[in-house]
Formats: C-alpha cells, structure tokens, sequence
C-alpha cells in the first residue's frame, strides 16, 4: 500500500488558508499579521488531513473538502493562541516560532484568536455545498469548540491542573473534549462534506474516538520523553505544572501498551472499509509513531 | 404611537440565552457560571431588541427571532468579556456587576468569551429556518465579528489609542467597525429571519449605519458627562486613556449636533415603511437619548 499524498492535501491547506486569511498589508496590519503568523507554514496539519482523507474516501474532491480543513485547522490555531496566554498555560514557543503574545502582544493575541474563530464559520457559510450540507457542517463545528468540546474540556483541564489527582475517567472525558472533539469534527467535516451514511459515521467516530485518545496518550509519553528542540514546544511542562496525565496514572509502559490497543481499534474499525481509507490507517500510525 | 413593548422582547431573550446557556450545575462548572455571569440579566439588549423590532415588522414572528437575538447578544457579551480583560481595556465594572475576570479569573474570562462565540453559530446553525436562510444568518454574523467587523475595529481602537490622534475619518471608520457592524447584523438578522426584499434591506442598512455612530457618539458623550454608578461601567476612561473620541474631534456641541443629524437620517430612512417600523424609530430614540 503507497503511503497516501499528505504533502499535496498540506500545500492545498496551505493555499487555502493564505486565500482564506486577510492580507497583512491591509488594515488592522498587526491583527492580521498576528492570524498569519499563527495560523500559517507550521504544524502537523492532523486535522485538515483528517478531513481531507475522510472526504475523498468517501467520494469528495479534494477541492470541495478545502473549506472544511480550513476551518477546522482555524479553530485549532485560535485554541493554541488563547491556550498559549499568560493567563493560561504561559508558553512561549509554539510550533518552533514564538507565540502570538510573545511576537506581538496581548491584546492581539486575544484578538488574534477570536477573529480565528470567526474566520472558520465564515469559511464554512460560503463553502461550495448544498445548503443543508453547510448548516450540518457548521453545527457540528460549533459544538465541537465550545462547552461540550474543546472550550470545555480546556476548562476542566484548567480546573485539574494543580488540584487534587483525576480519576483515570476523568482524565479521559478531560481529553475526550479538549481534544477528542475536534478530531472527531476533523473527520465528521469531511464524512459529511462527501455524504457519507450514519453507519459509515458511526464506524469513522469509532475511529475518530480512538485517534483521539491516541493522540493524547502521545502528547503526554513526548512531554515526558522528548526535548523542546523537536517538539517545537516547551518540554517537561506537565510535570512541571502538576498536570494530570496519562503517564503519570498508567506509567510509561502502561501508556504504550493503551496507545498499542487504540492502534488495533482504530485498525478494526477501518476494516470494513478496505483500500479506501488507506490514508486513514497511515494518520492513525503517525499519531501513535510521531515524536512532536 | 403607543411605545412598542420591549420588555415583552427582553424577557422572550432572557428566556433564550437561560435556555441556550449550559446549566451552570453541569461541568465545567466554573465556566459555565462565567458564560452566565456575563450573559444573562443584564445590558439594554439593544441588539437583540433591533432584530425582534426589524424581523416583526417585516412579518416575522417573534418566536422564530428568539436565536438570531440571541446569537447576536453572545457575541457582544464574548467582545465584552475580553474587552474587559487586562491586556485590553482593563475594566473592573461592566453591566453593574464586576467583570468575568475579577468574579472569576482571567483563563475562565478568556474561555467563557470563546465559548459564547462558539454558542452563538451553533444556536444560529439549530435555528428554525429554511436552510438557505441559516447560511445567510450564519455568514452575516460571522463577516460582522471578524476582522471587517467587530474584532477588525478593536483592534484599530488598541492601534489607535494612546498613539497619533485619528482623523475624524478614521474615528468613524473605527467604530463603523468597532460597534456599527455588529448593529447592523442585528438589523440584518432580523430582515434576513423576515424575508425581507433587497430594497428594504438597503433602506435598513441606511438606518442602522446611522444608529451605529449615533450610538457611538452618544457611549462618548456619556463617558464624558456620566458618573460610573449610572453607566454601570466606568467613567472618563477615554481621557484616562487617551483614547480616540467624538467629544475630543467635534466638541461636546459639535458632538450632539451631529447626533441630532443622524436622528434625522434614522427618521428619514424609516419614513418610507410608516408604523410598521415604530419599534425601530423608538429603538433610535432610545439611543440617541440614553444615560447609560
């Protein structure tokens, strides 16, 4: 099995984001340039690929399917850019540039973020679909990044952090919404962009749901195991702010062996779709492979 | 003409935002009680009172205006809430109450206005239109709190302030972005919602261009001349900050004599829909007139 053309769905993306992002040589020059630096040339891109790679299994064109990867990319940089504040996790690197706050201010940052948001509805209303099409687009969007998806569960991760031990549960419903939802919205956009029926949905939240999990079971083993050179992000920060993780309620070895269970999950809930979800299979080994 | 009967409308929006609010028993608790801190009970609902007040006289039924009002109240209460944050007007008192960082802290504040902006699409994408009309609503409140609009125009005023005085060009551009074109969705949600025809949309627009700089003029004349326990924010913060104002380019006289022309554009652009569009001339009184 070829190894799927992620570079070519990368550098769709990427046009599709420079068109999408307003000029920052037009006025406010320094919020659009904070949207640019953040949004742009940096990343693994996971989830406009998920995206793209549930469309076009399912019978999208890759064009159709570029409205929806730009959005859901959006909304994952304006998460990073609040996520990185001062008032919040306080990082300084990101993607191995400096941060919105740190390479402008504040206030843009703030800014930055929300208008990032904004951007990825706006994206959605005047993409290339039917309109029923649209509308279940954008709600499952929405819901995805708000109290019962991503906003949520960063709350609850802020809630956790420094206080009293998770539950291994909890830490999993933690996850489940910080970043389980807006992967699984990753490949929903594009199930639902293609027209595909609620048991294929089903099967691809399977999938979604393990990837999810995946994803953050890595993310902690990295901040445990990697260096902030490779990660493009400060390293050893989880310890260092008392934050619940995976390693620290199942070990390192006990983290890898789950981590070898939702690959054999998200392989089984593939199964019934054979060759064509081929490019699937290989985002869900480089989530459990990846070292940044 | 009997004055049009807005607490009916104000209290149909209370019962929307309670309803489309997360229960602040559920978690994450603390952002919940955040999102209603800030969302309910409170403000002149002046948004939501000119979709209700465009959408009935254009023969929709105040029912099926309860989410655009609504959608576009959390919108404005997300830009108050990061308005507020220290990196951004650094205000104390908003609405009476304190703001979502003081009652709570700055992540929570941060989070809650992100969450809001989230919930206003998904309220618009549930909402009890025709497909087509969803999109439209959708990307209307979309383009008018980016960068074009609200979040483009904080980010001029942040520009703008403290730094080279603004021509009275650039002031009115600002706060054509800052404030007008979040009034002006509103006026465009309810058309939009009532079906109204491109004519009548235009003539709207007239009206609520106006109304936005009336009421800009209007939020600097109260900072000058108000105390802070009737605006129920705080007074004379403009000078303190050396911000870009009306009163600061026109003179005070000056400043209410171009208010006084605006109330006569907003007359003059409703004349041609007689009674029907009382709540809206009311609505412009209530603007032009108010104290806080």
């Amino acid at each position: 099995m070829p190894e799927p053309d992620f570079a070519v769905w990368r550098a769709r993306l990427e046009t599709a984001l420079e068109r999408a992002l307003p000029a920052a040589s037009e006025a406010p020059q320094r919020l659009h340039a904070a949207m640019r630096h953040a949004a742009l040339d940096g990343g693994k891109r996971i989830r406009p690929l998920l995206a793209y790679a549930t469309g076009t299994a399912f019978g999208a064109e890759a064009a159709a399917l570029d409205a929806p990867a730009a959005a859901v990319e959006l909304i994952h940089v304006y998460s990073l850019i609040h996520d990185d504040l001062p008032a919040m996790d306080d990082d300084a690197l990101r993607r191995g540039k400096p941060t919105v706050h740190v390479a402008f201010d504040e206030a843009t940052a703030i800014l930055a973020g929300d208008a990032l948001q904004s951007l990825a509805f706006e994206l959605l209303a005047g993409s290339p679909f039917a309109d029923d099409v649209r509308v279940a687009l954008l709600r499952e969007l929405a819901v995805a990044s708000g109290t019962r998806g991503m906003c949520g569960g960063q709350a609850l991760d802020i809630d956790a952090t420094g206080g009293d031990a998770l539950s291994l549960s909890g830490l999993e419903r933690l996850h489940a919404m910080k970043t389980g939802t807006l992967l699984r919205a990753s490949v929903r956009l594009g199930a639902i962009a293609a027209g595909a029926n609620d048991s294929q949905r089903a099967q691809l939240d399977r999938y979604a749901d393990a990837l999810g999990l995946a994803f953050q079971i890595r993310d902690d083993l990295l901040d445990v195991e990697g260096d902030s050179a490779t990660l493009g992000k400060t390293a050893g920060k989880d310890a260092a702010q008392a934050k619940a993780t995976f390693p620290a309620q199942l070990g390192i070895d006990g983290s890898r062996a789950r981590l070898q269970a939702l690959a054999d999950e998200m392989a089984a809930a593939l199964t019934p779709f054979g060759e064509r979800t081929a490019a699937l299979a290989a985002l869900a080994r480089k989530v459990i492979e990846r070292s940044h």
